[in-house]
This record gives C-alpha cells, sequence and structure tokens, in this order.
C-alpha cells in the first residue's frame, strides 16, 4: 500500500532511501500566501544533522534544502512544494554482507518478507534518513502554525535512567543532548560514554508541548487529535510508546485526582486549573498546552556480537560496524516536533468546516 | 471534518448517540463469501453490554445487533453492512442541569467550543455507547481473521494499583474484571468497592495479543502497523497511552538487551529468540504474537463534589449521579480487541498489493 | 473495495439492497448548526418516488425517510446523520429464474464474477433503489448551499429523438417528464407510449445548472471541480457520458470561438460575455452558471425477447416481466442534482484552507 | 486543498510548474518486483515532447526523465518511485503583461480569485507541462498491466471537423496527429493549416480502447470504473466531456438496440456479441475492451485579438504570442492513455480483496 503520505488537508508525501540518489517530500495542500525560503527549511534540518555530537552517526552530509516547486515571489502559491535533500555521502563499499542477513532489531527481515527483496544499503527506505521529508515537511508546518501563534517545544526528557529534574528552555539548544536541564544532559553524557565503552546504545524519552492552540480542534470518534498524534509518533521509526497527560500514570489514578476542574478566569475565559488531560478532552483540543511524550527503544545497530541469521537459513554471529548513534533520541527531537506540527496543522484546517454559521461568514466575507 | 470513518479498505463508519434512536455501524469493503449471522455480532456485544456486574452501568439495555443490509444466503455479499443496535433505555427525565456546565474530564466543554453547541442527554456521541458501532464491526473483522488462523486474546492487566501476576487465559472470562489471574481480580474488586466507598473512580490497563500473523503485514513510513493500532486504540475514549512490546521500558534498556535475536527453528522456519519488539519491525510484523497495552484513564464520571463552570461562566460546584461505571476497563477489553482486529484486518488486505509475482499469480489463477 | 463512501469532508456512505430490510445513508462532516427534519429529506425523496405516472416502475414504495442521529433540537450537531427508508413492497416470490441467468445491460454477470455470487432479488445492490441514499444526502447537501444562495435547475434535456426546444423552469414539475418545456414533454410521451407498446425503453439526456456558486471553488489538477462533478454523475447507474459547457461540441469549435471574454459590469465586478466553459476553468468555478449534461442509456430491463447466457453455460432466450421503467430519465434527474449537490458541498468546504490570509482571520474571529 | 493526488494503492503526487525548477511526480505503492528504467519512461515522454511537428508548441526540451529513488538492482521496491523532469527552457523575459490580466479560455482568474495570487510565468501549474508527471507515472502503470496481457490503444478520433473513417493502428504513430487513419490525417493537417492562417485553434476528439482487462474488475456504486474514468480523463486540462461505450448516443437509442446479447463461445467462455457498453456493467468490467471517448477543447492561447481584463478593473484586448499549440489533441494522446493506465492499475489492484476464498488462497500460498 502507498504508505508515505500523511495528513488529510496538508497533506505530505516523502520518498528516498539512505544510499540513493537523495530524499524528498512533496507537501500538497498548503495553503497559498506562506512566506517562505530555504532557510526556514534548513534550521529545522540542521538540528537533526548527524555529525553534530560524538553520540551522532560520523556520516557526512550537508543535508541541504532545494526547494523545487511550490513558491513563487517568496510565497507558497497553494501549489505542491516539493523538496529535495540530495545525499552526498554515499562510499561505494561492499555491502555484501548485509545483504545476506537480518540485523536485529531492524527491518531487513521484515521488508524481505514483504517485498521479496530490499534495498540493503544502509538500510534503505527504514533508514533514519527517511525522516528528513518529515522534518523539511515539519518546518513549513510549524511556521505556518507560528502565524497563529502556535508553538512547540520539544525536548530529551530521558536518556537511560537519567531523568531531567529541572526545566529550562533556554538550556534545550545549549547541550548535544536537547535536555532541558544542564545537570541531567551532564549525566546523561556520562551515561552514553558507558554504553559506548560497552559498543552498546540507549534508549529515552521525548517530551513535547504545545502551546496556543485554541480549544476545539480535533475531530470525535476515530479522528480524535491524540490519536492522530499517537499515529504521527509511533510512525517514527524507533519509537515504542506514546501518551498523552498523565498517560500511563492515569491507569493508575482515582478520578477525583485525574480530573481537571474548570474555573472562571480574570478575565472571564474558561480554564483548567490542572491540565492531567494534556490538553485533550473527548479528542478535541481542550485550550490548554498539549502535552506528549515519547519512549524511543535503544539504537539497534550496536557494535558488540548478536546472534542472528542469514538468507540461506544459517544461525550466525555478527557484529556491526560503522557509522551509528549511540543514541537516536536528541536527533529524534525536531522528528517528533515536525510530527506533530504536521499533524496540528492539518486538525486546524479540518476544523474550519465544523460550523455552519461561521462557514457562512467566510464565504459572506471572502 | 468526518470523523466517523475508520479503514482504507476494511472500511467502517459509525453513527448514533448515548441517547437517540440507536447506535450502528456500515462496514463498507468486507469481502464476500464469510459466513455471518447475528449471533456472532451479539456475542462479541455482549462482552461490552451494561450491568454485568455491580462494577459497570446499572442502565438496562439488551443492546441487540440487527443486521440490515450486505448478507445474502448467510454470506457477505461484498457490499455494505449495516448493522443498528436501537436504544431502549431512553429514560426521559430532566437534562437541564447537565445541558448548561462542563463535566471535569468530559467532552461537554470541547463539543460546546467545536459545534456552538452539543447533544448532552447521557454524553451524546461522546458517550462510550459510541463504541457499540465499532464492537460490531469488530467482531465480522475477527470472523474474518479467523478464516487465516489469527486469533486475539485481550484482558484486564492492571486495575488503579493491583497488577495481574500470573497468566490463565481460561480465567478471563470467569471474572467481571475480565483478568486472567484470579486472585489479581480479587484484590482489584475489593480496590474497587473501596473506590465505590469514596464515590471515586479507577483506571486501569488493558493487554492485547494477537497470534498467528505471519510476517510482511503493515507499511513502511506513516502506515506502521505499530502506529495505525496507536491511533485505534488511542481513538478510544479515555484511553491516554499505548506502547508495544516493551514499550516505555524500551526508553531505558540498552541495545543488547532490548534487540530479539533471529534463529532457525528446527522446522527451518526464521523465528526470533525474545519478543521485546512486540511483533513488529519498522512497521511491518515479524511473525512474532503482537503484544501491546493500553492506559485507560479513570472514569471522569464521579459522585464526589467536583468544581466546575457553567455556560454562564460562573465558577460552581457539582455532583454526578446516575447510572456510571467506576471503572471503565473491563467493558473496554471488547472495544480494544475489537479496534485491533479492524487495523490487523485492513492492514492484511492492503497487504495482497506489496508483490508483483503474487498479484500476477493471482490474475493468473482467478 | 469500499466502493460505497462519496465526498472528502462532507462524507457520504450508503447501503442497502433493492428487496433487503432497507436503504440508507449516513452523512459524515455535514456542519454543525443546519436547521433540518425528516421534510427536507422526504421533498427530495418524493421526486424519485416509483409509482408517480405510467412511465415509471409501478412498484408501491412510500418511501419514508427515517433520521437516526445527528440531529439535536431541530439542528445538525455536527456528527454523523444516519437515515434509513424501510423497503415494504418486498413482494415474495419465485426468483428462481432472474438467479440463474444473466440479464444483457444488467450488472448480474460483473457481479457474479467479482464476488462469486450475488444478491439476485431486484438487482440487490446494483438495483436502481441503491440512489434513494445519494438523494436523502443530496437533500441535506442542497439545503445547506442554499443558505449561501447556491441553488439548482435540473431538468430533462431529452427522451430518445425528442429534445427540449424552450425553457420554462416553472414547467419542470409540471409533467412527469421533467421537461422544461411542456410541447415537447407531450411529444416525448407519445414517443414512450410508442415504446411500451413494441415492449421496449428509450435514453435521454439531463441537464443540471448551478446558480449562485462564487468563483475560486474547485481544486487544480486531480481535484478538478468538472473532474469530481463528471465522477459524480458517472457514478450514477445507467449513465454513459458526461459534458460540461459545450461539451462534445468544443471538439469542433476553434478557438476564437470557444474562449470566453471577461468584462467589467456595471457594478465593477469581473464577469464573462458567454459561458462555453460552463462555469469552470482550469478546474476550478469561474463565477458563471455550471452547467452540464449526462446522458442516460435506456432501461436495459425490457419485456421484448432477449438472448442470453444462463449459469450453466447455455445459450438462452429471457423476456423480463416485472415492474420496470421505460425511461429513468425523469426519476434520474434528482438523483443528478443530489450528486451536484454532495460535489459541490464537498468542494466549498473544501476550499475554505485555500489561503493563509482566510484562515488566520478565521482563527482570529472565532 | 491536496489536489496534486491520485489513486488509493498505485497513488501519484505530481508536482512543478511550467518555468519552475522542473515538473515531477511520485508514485506510492507501486508493488515491488517490477524492472523499470528510465527509458520506459522516456519512451512514454516523449510522445508528448514539444517540437515534434508544426502543430505543437516550438518550445525546447528534452524533457528527460531522472529516476532518484524506489528502484534497485533494476527493479522496484515497493517504497516511493520518485522522477524529475528539470526544465531547461526558461527564457528569461517580461512576464509584465500577463501577470496582470486575464487570459481568456484559461485558469488566470480563477487562480487568482482562489490563491489571491499566482505563478503567472507560463501558467505556472495550469500550464499543460503539468501533465508530464502523469505521463512518467502513467509509463510506469502501463508496464506493470503489460504483464498482465492489457493493453491500450489510444488514437485522435477527430480534429475539428475532420473525423477518421478507417481504422489502421499501424498508421497511429506514422503521422504528427496521431490518428490512425493517413486519408483523415492528410485532411486534418489541412484543416489546422487554415486555423493557423486565421491565427486560430481547433478542438479535437480521443478514443482510447483497453485490451485484456479481465471481467469483474471496478467496484459498484460511487468507485465505478467508468466513473474513476470519467474523473481521471476530465482532470486532464481542456478535457470538456467524457463517454463510455455508445456514450451520448445511448441517449437516443432503445433499449432492445443497446443491450448486449451474452452468448457462449466456442470456447466455453461467457462473452458479449456487441460492445454498446464499452466494457463495463454496473461499473465493472465486462470482458469486452473497454473503449472511451474524451473530447478536448481548442487551445485557448490564440494570435487573434482578443477582449478580457485585467486586474485593475479596466476592460482590455489583447493578443497572445509565443510557443503555442494550435491543437492540444496529438500531445494529449498519451495524457489520456496514462490517466487511464492509473485508473486501471489501481482498480485491479483494489479488486484483489473482493473474494474471501481468493484472499484465504493467496496467505495460504504466500
Amino acid at each position: 500500500m502507498a504508505g508515505s503520505t500523511f495528513g488529510n488537508i496538508f497533506k505530505i508525501t516523502t520518498w528516498g532511501e539512505s544510499h540513493g540518489k537523495g530524499i524528498g517530500v512533496v507537501i500538497d495542500g498548503c495553503p497559498a500566501g506562506l512566506a517562505l525560503c530555504e532557510e526556514d527549511i534548513q534550521t529545522y534540518l540542521d538540528r537533526r544533522k548527524p555529525g553534530q555530537s560524538r553520540y551522532t552517526t560520523q556520516r557526512k552530509e550537508s543535508d541541504s534544502a532545494e526547494i523545487l516547486s511550490g513558491i513563487f515571489e517568496g510565497k507558497t502559491t497553494g501549489t505542491p512544494i516539493s523538496m529535495v535533500v540530495f545525499n552526498q555521502d554515499q562510499r561505494s563499499r561492499d555491502y555484501g554482507d548485509i545483504a545476506n542477513y537480518y540485523r536485529p532489531g531492524h527491518a531487513d527481515y521484515t521488508f524481505d518478507t514483504k517485498y521479496g527483496f530490499r534495498d540493503y544499503r544502509g538500510g534503505g527506505r527504514s533508514s533514519g534518513r527517511e525522516t528528513i521529508g518529515r522534518v523539511a515537511a515539519g518546518a513549513v508546518a510549524a511556521k505556518l502554525l507560528a502565524q497563529m501563534g502556535i508553538s512547540f517545544t520539544t525536548y530529551t526528557k530521558s536518556i537511560g535512567p537519567v531523568e531531567i529534574s529541572s526545566f529550562d528552555p533556554d538550556e534545550i539548544g545549549q547541550n548535544p543532548l536537547y535536555m532541558p536541564d544542564s545537570s541531567a544532559a551532564k549525566k546523561a553524557q556520562e551515561y552514553l560514554e558507558d554504553c559506548m565503552k560497552l559498543k552498546d546504545s540507549s534508549g529515552g524519552m521525548i517530551e513535547c508541548v504545545i502551546e496556543g492552540l485554541p480549544a476545539g480542534i480535533g475531530d470525535p470518534v476515530f479522528e480524535k487529535l491524540d490519536a492522530n498524534l499517537a499515529k504521527a509518533i509511533l510512525s517514527i521509526g524507533a519509537v515504542k510508546g506514546f501518551e498523552i497527560g498523565d498517560g500511563f500514570a492515569a491507569a493508575h489514578a482515582s478520578g477525583s485526582t485525574n480530573n481537571d476542574s474548570f474555573y472562571i478566569t480574570d478575565t472571564g475565559e474558561t480554564a483548567k486549573a490542572t491540565n492531567h488531560s494534556g490538553g485533550v478532552l473527548g479528542g478535541i483540543s481542550d485550550g490548554s498546552s498539549i502535552v506528549f511524550r515519547a519512549a524511543i527503544k535503544p539504537t539497534p545497530s550496536i557494535a558488540s556480537t548478536q546472534k542472528t541469521v542469514n538468507k540461506s537459513g544459517e544461525n550466525i554471529e555478527i557484529s556491526i560496524h560503522g557509522r551509528h548513534d549511540p543514541i537516536i533520541v536528541p536527533r529524534a527531537v525536531v522528528v517528533v516536533e515536525s510530527m506533530a506540527a504536521l499533524t496540528i496543522c492539518d486538525a486546524l484546517l479540518l476544523n474550519m468546516t465544523a460550523r455552519l454559521d461561521r462557514i457562512c461568514d467566510f464565504y459572506k466575507k471572502s
């Protein structure tokens, strides 16, 4: 099936393999009139660029975005925006081994089973580089949402056993792990050094906070805002869990502590005294911040010896060499934010048709 | 937006409100030739029927399913299957209060904000009764999957602080909480009695195990099998979290412990020595059991006093009377299973077009 | 595949067979706040009701619509609107013959080939009664569009060789053939009498004019307004052709005569001096009336002897008895109008997200 | 809305403007294992390349296709196939005039109304060059269908008043007008010379015949095969009408002449004695050839003087200079064929899930 398209109104289609000619995305349905240039995209892509710290792959890629269509005189025209990052570091090397065995924790076996064969060079389509298209599109969605005062704060919440215990938004960009707590970041780096010595890798958790989203966004039943966020986040390779608001902790809570009381603010607005819900009630935004978390598994590519099988049906042992991140989490932060932005953007556009009075108003004015 | 449709090939559309004329579902895209009768549906619906224990709402509903189309001579014809459960217990009573204030933890406020007004009788469309359509459709999907040897085991994993510590599948239907551990079930009932005395409610966790699914099902990138399961499960009201395989625990793990080794079985099949992945690699089923969990928040309707606001913009106090479940979890078990069956069924059908050789074979034979 | 759903935002799903329990439709995505009652639906359904003249089937059906959900206090709530017409005239009779052979011009053979068997009673799902769901939904779409000043005039343009030569909108409802020309209607009735004597049937043409649609509706490339109208109209059984504006005549024209000049009206508006385009340029409405035509084939059920085959692979001769329309066209007029209304309604809602400035305005106000 | 995506399973998304960096397409959902190279695409693109005769625009473009993803070791991998044609002939010239007025018969006015502004260079997204993406994708669909013995014959049926009166398939590629009748082609060329002298243009008709399609393809109700073909064809700019089989002539026919009798062939197959239906009954292929026609309007860009308006609201006169086709039809032949191939391919893949017995077979074997 066609699995590389996401969204209903603000719809993206990504393409490309790790060691093919490039990675790209087409955004179809971006409203006309948004000022947009390649720098807007690059700022986002740079947050996931490899080689920025010793905790990420040392592959050399500038990951420069090029916009091929959909912009005229500096603005989106309403027609498809095609963007591409051409791959540079396509070292010609011997892929013979990897073609014939199945790496544990990777999609090698499942791709072969599904399609009969696979592009095994660097993981092909199931490589982390696939997310470049998501991030390029997410940058556009985020810029559009910013026009309406909606903003995203996304960061590493934990790495292995190390969790943040304070929150300083300014700190996030100051450490290579994108943690909002410098002391936790330091401890996490020590933990990662140990992992690397052991030829091992670590998992972690990412949290995303969305502010400025008005109440009323999202749809009941199957298109709940949190359901779509869950799909968006789980669609990122290596994500194994999603929770919104109190999430799994709510399973242990009682109604009296988990319910958020409403109250009238000084300015007469309806607000919630707490935010156990994470900003969504009945699948529709409630005006509080959207707060969700993603659980990321440890990088499956590790240098220590592992048992597996080859295509000849033999049990073998392998150890994976090459350029791999001991931790995916820091580079995945901007991917999580991008998927969230795409989801929110689509929901916001879809919501415009909810009420007849507003539709009539819209057409009277325009 | 049209939020009441789920699936691509095996597509369902649900309709109906808690206190309207009825609740229904249309399945469009069910393959022709499946033997199906109303009893198949009823068996599933009975698992979510109210009034079966003192831990569920005492509302009296037989919830009898009627099939209105799509079946001829006992078999599905390939055309839409329309099913309806007419509401019986529509007590005419004074809804005046509930119309004017917003219950904490409910969708009252968000529906009003989105649509301008709402059907406030019994929660309207955001009532738990909305899931009747899902379960009726899930029964059909599950029966179809059973033809291919795919089966579901779904149960309550925890209620408040009480978690199962043993697993006996035969026990699941033997206690009102659908727990596979009679001793845990007993403790959980005691805990619920305490909740009820305190006019409070409890959250809990549901686990679902899917066996018999061949490797290769699900699609890369945005239509990953686990991403679609996450959306399906989060689309159920009151679900606040989803995890597959080791889930959130994977965030604390290392690659060497989290990776599942492949090995060749005695019969020459490729298999995994462990199942930390929960049966999915790269979004595609890997031949192991699919294992996932859902976190369910406590019932928001509680009898103790709560602070909230009314539509006149005043801070008020309320206490909710009426027929409410102190725990949603046991009745949600079959809803989780239904959504999983619908997701798997759709993915299985979509997978048939993955390989040209199999497509050519298919058309040569037919 | 799931073929019974139409639309993106204003989405309908129809179900039901000719001789099953009933025929229905679920509208998902209808905006909240539209005043709606069963009479609104009935007015439309009555235009396609059988037994109204000697040129339509004499089957006795009141075709009474019942609304089962989605309305509260007389208004749409934004949640799915489920409507049903229960079948009354389900005469129990011997269907043995029809089960075993394939009627020329009908879908008997293609359904059997596709699904392995079929509900042969009265044509099952491929009966003209399937359009009841379309018309019930079309009534809602048309009422919604009327709020924005958009109206439909649909009528029979020709029957067999008899074409209208004058146009009086008030005449349309005055003759059983829905022709806007009483003299042509008289001639057409004479022609039909001849057909009936010869145990034969006649084709015809329907024209639809849509007024009040603002310029800018419809989307470029694959979702052109005329492309979606074409699909909507060809999806009606028996329609064999669609043309917009000058249609097939444009194939014989030259650019200088086919182009519509723009000019500035006395009130300063941009308008077109002619309307060869039929109200659409580049797939987007241009502010002129939308004008399109549908070609309807003759009723395939005729009483004269026909050659065909049976399921045993034998060449046989049949003659079809029973209640059949010698002409489908008059009853199809409201079906064409309904499909047009559904298409326009969906396009109008989709258009709200085309421009960033209007989106920002929308969210500032709401 | 996102209007640049077509198809459900075999899904394409096109992008690009006439004078932007390039034109491209992403195919998502192409089955794995199809041998594919750039030459396969080029063969199709060459059929619509400009500058091949004096009846097409003299713009110089080699229109060379490049495949950027989705192919490994010469075969499709099941992941997105991204293809691009970079624009070469982007003469920098003064577009000032065209930016400020609305060309009759073009989408200038409707784009401005919808989006607030437009990329006016060469028609931007509404240029005929947009079809490059369709043709590149159509080449892939056609190659896939060829594996199953399904083939397409598409040709010019008429140009202005000149219609073919004989049919020689080998002649189609022998004349610049793609007519299967050399004598008609000669007359049509004379007619076009006259048009050019008069600074005028001509419309015409295209016919497409699809052979080898098995019975049973297409879906009832809204996803009828002919309805989807109609949408596909009307989505091509300049197409004003679509008819299948006898089409509009059926509106004048009687049932006894329009019905196609079934009979048993010498080899025991069910077949039709005639093909008035054009190969579709009830929206599902009936095993006969699919035959449909498209009406193409005259090129709106003509050199003679025309009345129109400018953006300042003034009535003006213009005459359009530059590189324009006096007739679109010959170059549109391959576009029509491509859209038909995409539609058939999608329907064929969707049909695989119609019957439970075949699904069970499929999974037992694989």
